[in-house]
């Protein structure tokens, strides 16, 4: 008998007719002799509309009070979805992440699970119950629920997972899995069958927003094999594995596995800094300090004594860096500021790269070919990204989407 | 310094500036120097909504989900109102029911409340802090959050204030207290100042929604004063106090304290049944097997053998009555069944009738002289309740207001 944890995103949940249908595939899993963990978000937009309240009382709330009435989208979905599942026949049961024993850090809005004790969980389902389980949210040291940050569902279904030692982790979501790249963009982009967890975790920091990266990290830590596929379908999505799975699947790695691209992103460039050592460190820390994530960073060559440097941030940190950037450009006697928010990223994904050479060139060469200007590289092992103007955007992502073939899997 | 508990219902907390008005509200308390606990219920129409939302999924949702559905109503108050507070300046703490120790039996939809802990109240007041806890919710037995059924937050508050050993509980209301009459049908209605425990009691027994009468009952037992006032106005309300206090500030009690009314009935009559023993036993009890709950029961004096049995029920139990007493009624052999959906039942109520003969006489007296015809009556130590066609409700409130010179107060 195999132990599966299906998650289902907020979309998935948000009316009742789309909880209708999300029961009858839970109670067609159970039929098909499995015990059952079921993850869910928020229905629809509750969590967005719960943070509009708050604003209205206040800019700044209390996290506390903020985890407090956040995870109360989670409990109305549980609710409703183990309420669906019982009036079609089926024992189900509705936890909360505290009753669940989910356990966090005292970290408030981001939350790291700690510990998963899942004695209740085991022991409801020993009872034949399908255990539907609040995504998102844990108990504190300090017996106060914590939420875990945007896609903590999905942290929750991965970890309980790992914790439980399912089978699979199966991510439902509104899309049919991984695609070679957003088929919005490409209508040609092709559906990945298999990818490696470096891949997925590669394409989450890069743009792709199927699945949230710190889950995938846990997924990769212990294995756990997750099935990403669509809510609305019965076909099989993207199955994300370790890199020695994927080569048992296909005798020879492709060079690039996708492309995906980050429409929100904001570069500043600091003109005529004066080269003495520490500025880097006083820049990128200050910024750090603010909870600034800082993406991409590029220091040209000092000449005559002055160096230039560059980043990009996300769009949503534009005004907090604008701010901090003007006060330590003044401080640190550069020239200028300069801020584009008309920027982009774009990127190729895969673990072919490793034993290819040349894919950052042939990405570059592609791009030149089109007339398309680099403005800023960046390399991991297994990821080329470049940052371009936004109007180039479209036609960078098809052209490297055919430029490696993606569209002839 | 005293310790007060301050209740606000859902009228009081229903958006934004209600929240942060009701904020000052207890921010200014505080000042005065007194230690707070604040119970408040869910925003609004929040627990109609999400019975509405549970409808949509099934007729008859498990309780238990029900209940963990529910409480997600008032935990969204708490937070909010924790951070008006906050955002003023002053600590504030909010609490689950659960968290606040408030411990219920394994009832769900209508627990009682079984124990209160409030270890964790205590030592957040203590820490100079706000304590706001969520009404109408509690813990149960295996760890699930159970609701205390409707009005069930001025219970939570009424036993918070008695376990706490409060100087006193505020009931905080969208009307400035508790009136001789419902002012939108007589216009000189006066506002009461002191009413007795056992007055309330039978007010809110008779129709009048001031408070619900579970929670009277604990004030009384324990003998919490509660002060019933509004949540828009400064004024004094309504204090309500064990009869001996009001004999000190009042030399002689009033005949009749208030006029009530219910236009919530049906009245059923089962007409011609034979006068063997055990019919009515068999009667009521299949009712209240289903959970009707009868009010007034009247049966004739047996004529020829034959009985006749009236009695009331609350409109929402219309239908459900109406099978069983059909079904009731073949199986007594009545001769037939009656079906009054147009009645009312209004009542007079007051300590003073005790002491004053000759109460019930003058309310018939006064309704015969305005040609209003009596259909049932039901009397009390301190209550005389008559059921009424329903077209002369608006007449016999206001004639008896006069006729018991409750607008000379």
């Amino acid at each position: 008998m195999a132990l599966i944890v299906m998650k289902f995103g907020g979309s998935s949940v948000a009316d009742s007719e789309k909880i209708k249908h999300v029961a009858g595939k839970i109670i067609a899993r159970k039929k098909g002799g499995n015990k059952i963990v079921v993850v869910v978000s928020a229905p629809g937009d509750m969590t967005d509309d719960l943070i509009t309240m708050s604003e209205k009382i206040t800019a700044e709330p209390n996290p506390r009070e903020m985890d407090m009435l956040l995870s109360t989208g989670e409990q109305v979905s549980i609710s409703l979805l183990a309420m669906a599942i019982q009036s079609m026949g089926h024992s189900a049961v509705a936890l909360t992440g505290p009753q669940a024993g989910i356990l966090t850090d005292s970290e408030h809005l981001k939350a790291r699970v700690e510990k998963i004790v899942p004695k209740k969980i085991f022991s409801f389902l020993e009872k034949n119950n399908i255990v539907i389980v609040a995504g998102f949210q844990g108990l504190n040291p300090n017996d106060d629920i914590a939420t875990l940050g945007r896609g903590g569902s999905d942290l929750t279904a991965v970890a309980l997972a790992a914790q439980m030692q399912a089978n699979i982790c199966e991510i439902y979501t509104d899309v049919e899995g991984v695609f070679t790249t957003d088929p919005r963009v490409v209508k040609d982009a092709k559906k990945i069958e298999t990818i490696s967890y470096e891949e997925m975790l590669e394409m989450a920091g890069s743009g792709a927003q199927v699945m949230q990266a710190r889950s995938i990290e846990v997924a990769k830590k212990y294995g756990i094999e997750i099935h990403v596929r669509s809510t609305f379908s019965e076909k099989e999505g993207t199955f994300i594995v370790s890199e020695d799975k994927i080569g048992r699947k296909q005798m020879e790695a492709l060079m690039v596995s996708a492309v995906t691209f980050d429409k929100n992103q904001v570069k500043f460039s600091l003109i005529d800094l004066p080269d003495i050592p520490g500025m880097a460190a006083k820049i990128f820390g200050s910024l750090a300090k603010l909870g600034i994530n800082v993406d991409m960073i590029i220091q040209s060559a000092a000449l005559d004594k002055k160096n230039d440097i560059s980043f990009t941030v996300s769009k949503a940190d534009l005004k907090k860096t604008q701010m901090k950037i003007d006060q330590l450009a003044k401080e640190l006697k550069a020239h200028s500021v300069v801020c584009d928010e008309h920027v982009a990223k774009v990127s190729v994904v895969g673990i072919g790269m490793k034993s290819h050479a040349g894919v950052a060139s042939k990405m570059f060469e592609i791009l030149a070919k089109n007339g398309i200007n680099i403005e800023m590289i960046s390399t991991s092992e297994i990821k080329v990204s470049c940052v371009i103007d936004e109007v180039d955007l479209n036609k960078a992502v098809s052209e490297l989407h055919k430029g490696f073939k993606l569209n002839k899997k």
